[in-house]
């Protein structure tokens, strides 16, 4: 399995880099500049030389590779292992310690999800930390949502009568100690949970504490010589994946409040979102507490002037990435790419300033901005940038900040060289800002006094086959965007919704899957759904057949969904004719994430190897037994159009069960 | 450099593996049953096939493999690597993402320091529990020595005269909240910090705040695409070392007051401790909550009758590791060995019960267990085995585990087979329970007024040259025990007191070096310190040259007393002729503590090669610049004899400095 998958994996890429003729022209263009992208360094680890292949390294791949103390680092011998490794691996199957490939392959995947949950944990962090201080009048923002934070305050038992600030505190303070304070569960998790789901997670130990707590214990667990099980570890990371999804419900539901809840809007992405005549900057991440005020800031008349001094005709933010999504729900800010992306933004050679905040920048931005004029700003203390500009964010003085950054963006504009590039063909239209409330706007134009009760009823005749979530990252060890397209139109043709967040939905825009005219690729039952929603909406248009459901934090709505639907039909969540997918995922925070959502009873497709496949105990307990324990599981798939048809026959498996046409 | 000093560790451990001639005795027995243990496995880890080198991953013990993201696993082409690492591996000088060599070996670092203070946070956060509810009356614990109580409130500000209950309360809830809840300072830190020390940490942002949130910022930036730059990645570990080191404070100060301060105490080291006519019950791991009640147990008339009736003369409880420390120290059980011995403990057969709580507990023991009728038994949530008996602990129901650990182990003595072995020319006897109360009540019958003077002066004269802790592991990297008894000798010859904790403690035991009798190998100048304290101490005879000063929690024993030494001085920490060595180090909480100690200003000797050779910005960090952020550095260096010139130079250096005779 593990060589097979790997190699497929290989094979994909070889045939095209990425799926949209915008991104391989761009690539080429980086090239013929001698500038180097994450695909030739893809490229470049999969070399051979004199007929050894160079590929990724076979030990790390398959998760056999322990690097936890310095009698290591060790490396389990497997049998089916390609040539080169068997000449330079000792032939052991387990650690010095004595730690079995169980329990190595076990402790790195809690690891993976314990970083990501970190990551997902901090980021909500920044965000319930802006909302008390808001609520205390300390921050530049202002409480947009009251009536979103009553929502959030019923959830929590929180009494919203006492006033939205009073709710807001003590809604951010219990954020605050799930995340950092010790307790025995956090409410969090436990509020937004269906109640189902709730009781198995219980009965399972997977009810998590905060999240410091569970990484401290993660810690102590993961080091030598300590947690030697494999079904500890996993249960653990069940818990963790909970915790990170918990965190991600905070951040979206506060970020709601702060900054509004987001509504189709319609936008571009591309390359060519850039504007040659104004000042670019990209805004990059993921926490959209900056990127609010660079946005507002943005129209700013002094700054404006400035610009129009420097010769530029305005200041045109476009976003990247998760930061992206953020802005592009909230305000139809463009999108000038993905993840994968960010290097050849940047070559065009058009950006004045490209602003990071936290998670997925590749540090080799720096490298590329060096080519151009452009200044790389790095702005929150937990991701810095060697060389680059820091100008720190803090929520108090997110003016000030901002508005030093599009200074520094206006006076970089006259520095910017002739050794500009924009590929053909761009951008691409695309209608986002889905959300539950959006949904359940449109649903109940249709029935007014159960608006659920449309969206049941289309599912149950089949004109909804399912629904499926389209997550996590793009990737450079496939053809850039091609399995979510592939698995999006696939799904749509069988009449399954198409749900999109982070990465993924960005991936679907760039192939046009996010306007009303895609919704030609959906089957006829989808279409009329989609026809007659799209009518109720006021758009005189279909809607389009993939929902852009924001950022990859976002993911957190989905779940919000689908335990809304789950109470509604009183079917738990593991029942329903539902699943998600994260074709190309990359980061430790989707480990999180897919292993939260496996631990709530979602089905989820990775269609990158994840580095577990030394142990065939860790993949049965992660494709088999977390079934029988949570009623969800993974599916490991690298090639899209068979996941598709897993993924299908998954939907149909659970109609079948529920009684609903087939 | 790299190269070099992975091959002087090969070398060194294949002359001999193991120092002394029982350990070596009982490796060879091993092998004769079939038994394979952690020396057969390093040893396996050196095979070499067709002249082709299978050593440990070069990119793994170079700290250059990343395995962040499923983009990778990535590993950074080094120019001297040798031939078969090459001929696997892409020549790229980046990750995937673009992350450098020096981020990705700081990164990895960082990780490691994380992992560790999270084991020692855990520790405490058990510690600490116990003492809270242990005040609440929630225990079958006592306090056992209140004024101690009083000596931590008052470091605390906290009030003792409210009565040492609410005391306890307060001085445990404080802890609690410094390992687990939000706040800005560790009050354990800042409050055993000398003001010098605590200036210096101040002004580099290095004071930690709760473990809890330190290590979920740490997840946070070590996660793809998230903290790029070096020099940020290294001073969060050094945060995370001095939240480690206040970590083992609580532990410490804690342990003393629920379970007595330690005090010299004659015992016995090696596999003889075993007593072939008794029940033995190996307990090993680190947290002394349960082995506490366990040697208490062990007396027991209802026991030690189904004990007699079982045909055994009584149950004899034996150390190892540092739970074996623990109770060696308070209650003078004798040590069966260090962390290497575990496997080769049980493969004497003698052992009825092996009882394991956490850290250091090698997975294989189970493995070794199962040819004999040895069970293993598990106690704690964070480290189970799969296949062990878990008999879980609470501390409010440690008198029951404690007899049910005790009642299978007696069950099991007439399953003992005919299988035994001990080894010849043992046990050692040695002297521990030294402690920095210990030290103070025997000085101040020298000066009572002022019990620091006769130490002080002493040291000014050159009578004690200066002092090292030997910390740390012993490790199979090396000849163990090795590195530790050599550099001990080397500088006890040169009047340098030894202070030893942890595994290297016991180590030195193996050699003879915790005995009057050992004073020999000192010094004339130290010889006559040694003697004229051990009349004073009323020994009749003198002190060892090696201070058994606790277990690897114990560290935080030896930090109090440099910062009293450096306080009563007015010399910073850095300043003052002493140093520190993990001639053996191994685990990832050593390079916690190890971090700790430089970030407070102490130099740290390795002895085995940390995993950051492949970043010379890093190692340049590590070994240089932080002595000028902190004036604390780390030394590496392989080879013991030259470890001990370079640590005398250092207090050489030092003593230059303050204008003491050299």
């Amino acid at each position: 399995m593990a060589v097979k998958s790997l190699s497929i994996e290989k094979q994909m890429r070889s045939a095209r880099r990425a799926f949209d003729d915008a991104t391989e022209e761009m690539i080429k263009h980086a090239e013929s500049l001698g500038i180097e992208t994450v695909f030739n360094r893809q490229a470049k680890y999969d070399e051979s030389f004199l007929g050894i292949e160079k590929s990724r390294c076979y030990f790390g791949a398959s998760g056999v590779c322990c690097r936890q103390c310095v009698m290591g680092p060790c490396r389990i011998w497997l049998e089916d292992m390609p040539m080169i490794y068997r000449l330079s691996a000792a032939k052991l199957n387990k650690g010095t310690c004595g730690a079995s490939v169980d329990t190595i392959v076990a402790r790195n995947l809690l690891m993976m999800v314990g970083r990501g949950t970190a990551a997902h944990a901090s980021h909500a962090l920044h965000v319930a930390s802006t909302l008390l201080k808001t609520a205390q009048n300390k921050t530049p923002y202002k409480i947009k949502e009251p009536e979103k934070l009553r929502s959030i305050a019923a959830k929590l038992d929180i009494d919203a009568a006492q006033g939205t600030e009073s709710a807001a505190i003590e809604a951010a303070s219990t954020a605050i100690s799930d995340l950092v304070h010790d307790k025995s569960a956090m409410k969090f998790a436990t509020s937004y949970c269906p109640a189902s789901t709730g009781k198995t997670l219980l009965g399972l130990g997977a009810i998590p504490g905060s999240v410091g707590s569970e990484l401290l214990a993660e810690g102590h667990e993961t080091s030598m010589g300590t947690m030697a099980d494999p079904v500890s570890l996993i249960l653990h990371a069940a818990r963790l994946g909970v915790a990170d999804i918990a965190s991600l419900i905070i951040s979206s539901e506060f970020q709601d409040v702060l900054f509004g809840i987001p509504a189709p809007v319609q936008s571009k992405i591309g390359f060519r979102v850039l504007d040659a005549n104004k000042v670019n900057v990209v805004i990059h991440g993921h926490v959209p507490l900056l990127s609010e005020k660079l946005v507002e800031l943005s129209e700013d008349e002094e700054l404006l002037k400035s610009a129009k001094a420097s010769g530029a005709s305005g200041i045109n933010i476009v976003g990247c990435c998760c930061t992206g999504n953020e802005v592009l729900m909230r305000h139809g800010v463009p999108l000038a790419g993905s993840n994968l992306q960010q290097e050849l933004v940047i070559a065009t050679g058009l950006v004045e300033a490209f602003v990071a905040d936290i998670q997925c920048i590749y540090p080799n931005v720096e490298n590329v901005a060096e080519k151009f004029h452009t200044k790389i700003i790095t702005t929150m203390k937990e991701a810095r940038l060697p060389g680059a500009l820091h100008i720190p964010f803090q929520e108090e003085y997110a003016d000030e900040a901002a508005r030093r950054i599009l200074e520094t963006a206006v006076a970089n504009f006259q520095k910017r060289g002739k050794n500009t590039y924009l590929p053909k063909g761009e951008p691409k239209n695309l209608i986002a800002g889905f959300s539950v409330e959006t949904c359940l706007g449109v649903l109940s134009k249709i029935n007014p006094a159960d608006p659920l009760k449309p969206l049941i009823d289309n599912i149950v005749s089949g004109n909804i086959y399912g629904a499926v979530l389209l997550a996590g990252c793009t990737s450079s060890k496939v053809t850039a965007d091609a399995s979510h397209v592939t698995i999006a139109k696939a799904l749509m043709k069988q009449n399954v919704l198409v749900i999109a967040t982070g990465c993924a939905a960005q991936a679907c825009a760039r192939a046009g899957l996010l306007t009303p005219d895609a919704s030609q690729y959906a089957g006829d039952r989808l279409k009329g759904v989609l026809g007659l929603l799209g009518e109720t909406a006021g758009l005189g248009k279909p809607l389009p057949p993939v929902w852009h459901f924001g950022s990859c934090v976002d993911n957190g709505r989905v779940v919000i969904l689908a335990g809304a639907l789950s109470e509604k039909l009183g079917v738990p969540v593991k029942d329903l004719p539902i699943a998600a997918s994260a074709a190309e995922w990359m980061t430790e925070k989707a480990a999180a994430i897919g292993t939260g959502a496996v631990a709530l009873g979602l089905t989820v497709h990775l269609g990158v190897t994840p580095p577990v496949i030394g142990s065939p105990a860790v993949v049965s307990l992660l494709t088999q037994k977390s079934e029988e324990l949570f009623g969800g599981k993974f599916i490991v798939e690298v090639d899209p159009v068979k996941a598709a048809q897993l993924l299908l026959e998954h939907i149909k498996e659970k109609r079948r069960k529920l009684g609903l046409a087939i």
